[in-house]
C-alpha cells in the first residue's frame, strides 16, 4: 500500500516553479509516497526529469491525474485537472478561492479535499508550512536585486580616489515577510535603510535589521493583526511624514498585500510627482493591482523622472529557490497528514482544520479570508 | 579672460552619461572655466539643463564647439565635432585610438590637443583622474545585481522554517578594479565568493575581501604589469584547476579587459558545457568580445542550461553615479592644466605627458597601448 502523489507540471504563463524538488523526493517516499509528476514539470527551473530519482513521469497529464490519490501544484490548476481527478481525492496548492469562483465550485463537485496553501495559518506550529512566508522572503531580497539594477545609482558608499559617492537612500513600506527581507537585503548591500508599516510592533523588527522606523505618531492597531480604518485626520498626519520620507528616498519598495484581494495603495500620484529625479519604485504588490497609484501591473512605468517596477509572481523568478523552498512546505504540510503509507486527516489539528477550502462536497470556511496584512 | 569649455551630449547609441554635473560646475568655475553645455546633454541621466546652475546651455552643437577652448565628453565624439573645433583647442574624452583611426587623423589635421581619458597613467598622483578605474568600479557592483537578478536563486543564506538555502558560490575571474569590487559586492550580499587573476599579487587583495583565491601554481607575472604567455604545459594545469571552480560556481563574473583590445578568452565552450544547470555568467569584457567563447556581446545568450550576459558599456548603466565619477576625473585632469583663468600645459607633468594623445599635429605615442590588464 502507498499514496498515489501526483505533481503537475505548472501551465501558467511565466511560472517557473514546480511544486516537488529532487531533495524532497527522499522523505516523501518515507512517509509513504509513491511519485508521479508530469513530464517537464522542472524544465523552467533547469531541472531535467533524469533529477529526480523514484519518480515516475507521464506525459499523459489526464492518466497522471486520474489515479492520484493526492495532487501537488503551485498555482490553481486548470478546470480540466480538476474534472480528471478521482472523487475524494486531495488537492494542495494555492488557490485564493475568491479570484477562482468556477474552480471552487467544481472543488465542491467532485468532493476534492483541498488544502490552499495561501490558508495556512500563522501559528508557530505551522511555520514550516508557511509558503506564503517562503515566498515573500523571496521576493523581499529580489525586490532589492532588481531595484539596484534599475537604479542609476549604487546602493553602497563606494569610495574612490576622485571622492566617495552613495550610499543611496531605500525606503521598504510593509513590514511583513518580504519587507523585512528587503531591509535586510538593502542593509547588506550597503543602503541606508527605513522602514514603514501600520503595525508599531513592527518597529522593533526593522531597527534590528539596521533600519530606522518611520514614526507616523499614529497607532493603527486593530483587531486580530489587521490594520483599524484611520479617520481622516489621521490619514493626513500619517500622509504628510510619508511624503517627506518617499521624497527622500532613491529607492522605494512596497510590499502591502493581502492575498487574492486587491492591495491597499500606499503611494498617491502626488508623492510620485514629488519624488526625486532618477527614483525607482519596486511595487511587490503588482499582483494586487499595486500599492502606488501610478502602478502598472506587469510592466515598468515612467512616471515623469521616476521609474515604477511592478513585477508579477516574482517568487517564481527566483524559481530554483522558490521551488525548494516551496517544496518543503508542501511536505511539511502533507507530514501531518500521511502516516504509515495512508492519508488520514485528523480534523482536530488547527492547521489541517484552517488550511482546507473544501471537503466532501462543502465549503469549509464561510468567509474566505487570508490570513495576511502584509506580504 | 577665462577658459570656454563646452560639454558635448553624447550621441552613441546607449550611452547615458554626461561630461558634467552640477556638483563639479562650481570647482570648475574657480580655475576660470565659462561653461556651455548641449541642450539636454543630463537628460540620459534625469538631469535637466535647470539643474545646472552657471552653465550657458546651447542648442546648435556647432556653435557650442566652435568657441570652445576645451570640449569635454565621455565616448570619442563624432567626427563632425571635431570638425567644428577650433584649431589647436583641447578634447578630453574617452578615445580609443585603436579601434578610431579615422578620428585620431583627423585630431592630427586639426591640430587638436587630445588627452585621452584611458591613457590616464596607474601611478598614485592619478588616481584621481582615473576614470578606467572609477567607471569599472560601478561596472563590478553592476555585475554581481545582473546575476542576481538573472540567477534562479539567492546570493546569501535565507533561513525560513522549511529550511535554509544558499548561499550561493560566486566567482570573479580578473581581480582589477571591477572584480574586486564585484567581490565585495557579493560577499555583502552573504554569497560564498572566489576570486582568480593571472597575477598572484591580487590573492591578498581578494583575501581581504572575503574571498578566497584560486592558486593555479602557476606565476604569470611578466613585464610592467602585464601576464606573461604561458607556455602549453602551464595552461593545460591552470585550465584543470579553473575547470573545477566554474563548474562548482553559480554565478561566474568575468573582468579581463584590454581597453580597446580584444578580450583574452578565460572560459572555453566545454567549460560552459560542464557547468550547474541555472548557472549564470556576466562577461563584463562583452565591449572587447568577451571572456567567454560562449559569449555574445550585448546579448543574452542560453547556452544548455547557462545563461551568459554580456552588457555593453555597463557603467552607463549606473548614469548616475558614472557621470559624477567621470566628471570628477576629468575636474581633476583640467586642474592639472588650468590656473588663473588659463590653459597651460605642463609637459613635464607625467600624468599630463602620459595622457595626451594627439598635440599640434603629432601622434605623442608611437605604440598606443592602453594601460591596463584588467578593468
Amino acid at each position: 500500500m502507498y499514496v498515489n502523489v501526483a505533481v503537475l507540471k505548472e501551465t501558467q504563463p511565466h511560472e517557473r516553479r514546480v511544486a516537488l524538488v529532487p531533495s524532497v523526493v527522499p522523505k516523501l517516499v518515507k512517509l509513504g509516497a509513491k511519485l508521479h509528476m508530469q513530464a517537464g514539470a522542472g524544465n523552467a527551473i533547469k531541472l531535467a526529469d533524469a533529477a529526480f530519482k523514484d519518480v515516475t513521469f507521464m506525459a499523459d497529464r489526464k492518466e497522471l491525474v486520474a489515479d492520484a490519490d493526492v495532487v501537488l501544484a503551485v498555482q490553481p490548476p486548470a478546470l480540466e485537472v480538476i474534472n480528471q481527478m478521482k472523487e475524494g481525492a486531495i488537492l494542495i496548492s494555492f488557490i485564493y478561492a475568491n479570484r477562482e469562483p468556477a474552480l471552487v465550485q467544481l472543488l465542491l463537485d467532485k468532493k476534492i479535499t483541498c488544502f490552499a496553501m495561501e490558508r495556512v495559518p500563522r501559528i508557530t506550529r505551522a511555520q514550516a508550512m508557511d509558503a506564503l512566508s517562503s515566498q515573500s522572503a523571496l521576493a523581499g531580497y529580489y525586490a532589492v536585486q532588481l531595484g539596484a539594477t534599475t537604479l542609476g545609482r549604487v546602493l553602497p558608499k563606494i569610495t574612490t580616489a576622485a571622492g566617495a559617492i552613495g550610499p543611496a537612500k531605500v525606503l521598504v513600506m510593509g513590514l511583513g515577510v518580504a519587507g523585512l527581507e528587503a531591509l535586510a537585503t538593502a542593509h547588506r548591500l550597503g543602503a541606508v535603510t527605513e522602514g514603514y508599516d501600520v503595525r508599531p510592533e513592527t518597529q522593533e523588527q526593522a531597527l534590528s535589521l539596521g533600519a530606522t522606523f518611520v514614526e507616523t505618531g499614529i497607532d493603527a492597531r486593530g483587531k486580530g493583526g489587521y490594520a483599524r480604518e484611520l479617520t481622516v485626520d489621521e490619514k493626513a498626519k500619517v500622509a504628510v511624514v510619508l511624503t517627506r520620507h518617499i521624497q527622500a528616498a532613491d529607492l522605494v519598495i512596497t510590499t502591502a498585500a493581502i492575498p487574492g484581494r486587491v492591495a491597499p495603495k500606499l503611494i498617491s500620484k502626488e508623492q510620485v510627482a514629488g519624488m526625486k529625479a532618477g527614483a525607482v519604485i519596486v511595487d511587490l504588490s503588482a499582483d494586487g493591482g499595486g500599492n502606488c497609484e501610478d502602478t502598472r501591473p506587469g510592466e515598468t512605468a515612467h512616471i515623469g523622472q521616476v521609474t515604477i517596477l511592478a513585477p508579477l509572481n516574482v517568487p517564481s523568478l527566483l524559481g530554483e529557490d522558490a521551488s525548494e523552498l516551496y517544496s518543503k512546505n508542501q511536505y511539511n504540510l502533507l507530514a501531518l497528514m500521511m502516516k504509515d503509507n495512508v492519508v488520514k486527516i485528523d480534523w482536530d489539528d488547527e492547521i489541517l482544520a484552517k488550511t482546507v477550502l473544501t471537503h466532501a462536497g462543502e465549503m469549509k470556511s464561510e468567509a474566505v479570508t487570508p490570513h495576511a496584512t502584509s506580504a
